[in-house]
């Protein structure tokens, strides 16, 4: 029996102890956080699986996790020794969790009718009434999750969130992070603290809210232009908030913050109370307020220590839309920024170009060179996601992340798929490239090319003021589309500055919510990836990622333009491609985007290295 | 004062009477119809605006009308001679209806504060209640109408909707059409009566509904394969229809029906019953049973007699769908429809540029000529909508037709915009093609370009199975959005079979409602129009239109894969064309089409007609 299944068993007797017939297990730590802090990874310990989306379900005799398409294989691999089971979300005859469940119960149901026809009669009283009980700890839950359940699960149950079972068994359990926190000035954020409160007060009066409480790290981060180091990737401190028209609280340990923070948070009449006090404090509300909160982003327990007396205004929360639409100010910076990591990733191209078939690089090696090359540049925090350095097959893995045992050799032959980003003060990178180690197949360029298509016609969009992600995705997948592939993730996510690589609202892709495209329009200063791909399972992944700068072009009568900047600044690798499948218009902008990458490069290289940028921005 | 002020004053004298403060004039039939017969047009009988949109709206000292960009331009004039005001729906500024009653009840409270400060307490009752009521004829508006007048405007109102005030005034009001009703054979249709019943009956009971009523005329003749002639343009008969799992009832004038198909409706379990009498039996239905009703696609009044304890099902009616879908029998025909179609407007196409300049043509003369070319094709049944035969600037007006008084010849120079269809037995045809009569400026041929790279781009794109006309909008748009220019409508409309030209589900543009989104998935064996076009107000007008039939192109691993074949045979004016503006892959696709519309016509043409279709097809 693996550790795994031991250690689910073990929360079976405390299951059964509260007569919990099904306990969850979510990714999510208490503030929908991305990325989970060591102490929040309970889906990991019970399971195994080390992926960054993932629901983990027990009931007595069976475990089931459930993970989306960017995950299958590595899912596969780690839950192959334990008897968890693998549900594919999203693929044809794979049950939902509340499908799942349902049926669950009713073999629950079937099997006490049987033993109810023998003599058995000691459990009957609890099934008899077909009711059942499921677990989870409420802080790693959102509200939607918990309605969701409920009306899909056509049979009666009941809610159990106020214990942290998982945490009961975990015996050596990593302490909650409480790194310092620190100040991003206004020469990076370009708005002032009070300024944004002011702000954030302004959208509460438009919707008539008198409080707005806050769990999201990066909207508490940027609201107080605070960074902290909790979360691995994310430069965000544990924190909740309580904010009224004249009042802020935060809650966090009080540990994390120096004395001059301190004084600032108080000259800006910010208070700071412990990091639990939040769930006392919640529940003393003025019953006559108007609460505004944002049930995606917060949890289930919060929600329901809320009086309910309180009018709520669940509504997006207004950060997430200040947040994404970066200042000028911020938009200078993330170019600055992108001219630091253009350096340091296009220096690593060169290194890994020159260099492969003469010295040992490896996937993990070189992750390291580029993370020393990066770390190089002035103003250098850290990586802005786990990064994917992924060789041959391993690049058909869509999230992979090598490890000592999954680490391979790079070959002079073949594509290595590099999605890495990093954290300046001016601003968070991601960038994907696949670069050509050795000669290709006429399968692999095309597949080089066709990506690349996508990625170039995205990029040149031109459209009007009111389009959203939705509308723009098939200019990144039509190339793919005439040829019967695709790619099962979305094209393009928002960038957080100093903040989340992955935020809201803008994203490209064809399937969003009907009820979210309305956020999703594309404004002035939104930033957005933009990052066709194709996996090829066994074979090759390619994925060419920039980040895109919305922009207003003009205004005419017709309406207003919108259009992008690229900010990334590094060579795709010309030996992947195959001119005859590109139109002139993508040859010309390939040419236009290569040689103004050399112009903002150039003065940062010289000898060979410069020699080598001039051809690998050569025009085509 | 002309005769509409006059009109609207008669109805002030019957607004009073009934205590109506304002009174609604919709464009709509009792039935929803696009078209609308002599009977029902009271709109234009008020206001004198023709437009196939617009809304009335009078109050005792006001009347503004609301239509959208297509129509500016015409109803500004056709308004000029009355007192009506223009609201242009879309445009900035401009109130909506709502906002429209909600300013004028306002002022009345107002003025009736201020009388009431002084002695006048004749009319303080009434006012002082602050009470507003709304009349409409509830037969000609449909629910959703109501329920958006209620929840928008901010103040108490009581609708009158159980009177057709309009008709009271309507002296010389046309009689009902009651034209002869004839079948449509199993070859055109593919599918019998029994079969489309049976799946209707299906539908109903997947949504659990025992009774389903059905307003819409397009989906009773579908369902009937009956058709009619009711309404201009389009072949269907007044009528309602009651459905449950045993028995219908159609409600039409019993005198429309040979005995030939009296006798086989009887067959088919099909009672007829006089028009009017659906409003007395649809407030006998039973009050245990579950009615499935499109609250789009029927009237308020109809809604409203349902017995309140009845179960309303308001789902899109399922032959919306059903009928969408043509069957390959109906494909087929629809081929047919498009060669006969295609003969005779690229005849017209010859006649007009080899004898313009030559022989007097004009709008109206040149639109006799195609009516003239289509009616020798056999099959022929009558045109599919107002035929637009708009030269220069009035090509710029999107659905201009051309009256005695509008009426012009066409010289040597310059755009014919022509968007004209027909119905043939086999199906139903749109098209438009803007002719070049003469020399152009260089930026004439980049708007006509343009435009067609849009249709081009459209009509070759490849999709994934789930793509909705939302997501494929910006194919079409994007030549233009590069340029800052636009237009003002929609890309693309579902097409009828024998049926009316506009049809849902299936739609292509960018601004489709969030919650339509799902009902518009593109599907094998829809039809949708392919009409970008660009329009220079007092310069000229651009569209380029083909119907295209969407088919399924393949089936991989990465799921299924849709595409377009053009239905549409008739070349583009190539002398329209800047060959500059257009990529490889744009002039192949055009090359490609050219080929096949050549290699399809040209059985059917000799001589020197031949020779031109040669020219005129000919790779550029």
């Amino acid at each position: 029996m693996s550790i795994y299944d031991e250690r689910i068993n073990q929360l079976r007797v405390l299951m059964k102890d509260k007569n919990i017939d099904a306990y969850i297990v979510c990714t999510q730590d208490f503030h929908s956080s991305e990325y989970v802090g060591e102490y929040f990874k309970e889906r990991e310990y019970l399971s195994g699986f080390t992926g960054s989306a993932g629901t983990l379900v027990i009931t007595y005799n069976k475990a089931a996790l459930w993970t989306d398409g960017r995950y299958y294989l590595q899912a596969e691999e780690q839950l192959s020794v334990s008897n968890i089971e693998l549900m594919k979300m999203g693929q044809k005859n794979v049950d939902t969790i509340e499908q799942y469940l349902t049926k669950s119960f009713k073999d629950i149901i079937k099997k006490s009718n049987a033993v109810d026809s023998s003599c058995d009669n000691l459990k009957k009283s609890h099934y008899e009434l077909n009711k059942f009980t499921i677990g989870f700890d409420g802080r790693t839950v959102n509200n939607n999750f918990v309605k969701h359940l409920k009306t899909k699960i056509k049979l009666d149950i009941s809610i159990y969130a106020d214990e942290d079972l998982v945490g009961q068994v975990w015996k050596d359990r990593p302490l909650l992070s409480a790194k310092p926190v620190w100040e991003l000035d206004f020469g990076y954020t370009g708005r002032m603290r009070e300024e944004k409160l002011e702000a954030l007060r302004e959208e509460m009066e438009k919707t008539d809210s008198d409080i707005c409480v806050l769990a999201s790290l990066d909207d508490i981060a940027w609201l107080l232009n605070l960074r902290g180091n909790d979360i691995q990737y994310n430069p965000v401190f544990l924190s909740y908030m309580i904010i009224d028209m004249n009042h802020a609280v935060l809650y966090a340990n009080e540990a994390i913050f120096s004395n001059k923070i301190k004084e600032q948070l108080e000259l800006t009449q910010i208070a700071i109370k412990p990091y639990n006090e939040v769930y006392i404090d919640i529940a003393k509300i003025d019953s006559n307020k108007t609460v505004l909160v944002d049930y995606d982003k917060i949890n289930y327990r919060l929600v329901h220590l809320i009086p309910s007396e309180c009018k709520i205004q669940n509504i997006q929360n207004p950060i997430v839309r200040m947040k994404a639409i970066k200042n000028n100010i911020e938009c200078d910076n993330m170019r600055k920024a992108h001219l630091k990591d253009g350096i340091a990733v296009t220096k690593f191209m060169y290194w890994l170009k020159t260099n492969v078939g003469k010295i040992e690089i490896t996937e993990l090696n070189a992750a390291k060179k580029l993370e020393e090359l990066r770390a190089n540049q002035e103003g250098y925090i850290g990586a802005s996601f786990a990064p994917i350095m992924a060789y041959g097959k391993h690049g058909a893995i869509v999230h992979y992340c090598a490890t000592q045992e999954s680490d391979v050799k790079l070959e002079k032959k073949g594509f290595l798929l590099s999605d890495t980003g990093a954290h300046y003060l001016e601003g968070t990178t991601d960038i994907t490239r696949t670069y050509v180690l050795g000669e290709l197949q006429s399968e692999e360029k095309a597949a080089f090319t066709l990506v690349l298509r996508g990625n170039l016609n995205l990029a040149s969009a031109r459209f009007k003021y009111g389009i959203t992600g939705l509308h723009l995705d098939i200019l990144a997948r039509q190339p793919l589309w005439e040829n019967g592939l695709d790619y099962n993730h979305g094209t393009g996510h928002g960038v957080g500055y100093v903040l989340n690589v992955h935020e809201g609202p803008n994203c490209i892709g064809w399937q969003i919510k009907p009820d979210k495209i309305k956020d999703t329009i594309l404004e002035e200063g939104m930033i957005t990836s933009n990052e066709p791909g194709l996996y090829l399972t066994n074979e090759f992944g390619i994925r060419h990622e920039n980040l895109i700068l919305c922009k207003m072009l003009c205004e005419t009568e017709y309406g207003k333009f919108m259009g992008f900047e690229t900010l990334t600044l590094v060579p795709f690798d010309l030996e992947g491609i195959d001119k005859t499948l590109l139109s002139d218009r993508e040859i010309d902008w390939l040419n236009k985007y290569h040689q103004y990458v050399y112009k903002m490069l150039a003065p940062y290289f010289e000898g060979n290295e410069l020699k080598w940028l001039q051809m690998a921005t050569k025009m085509i």
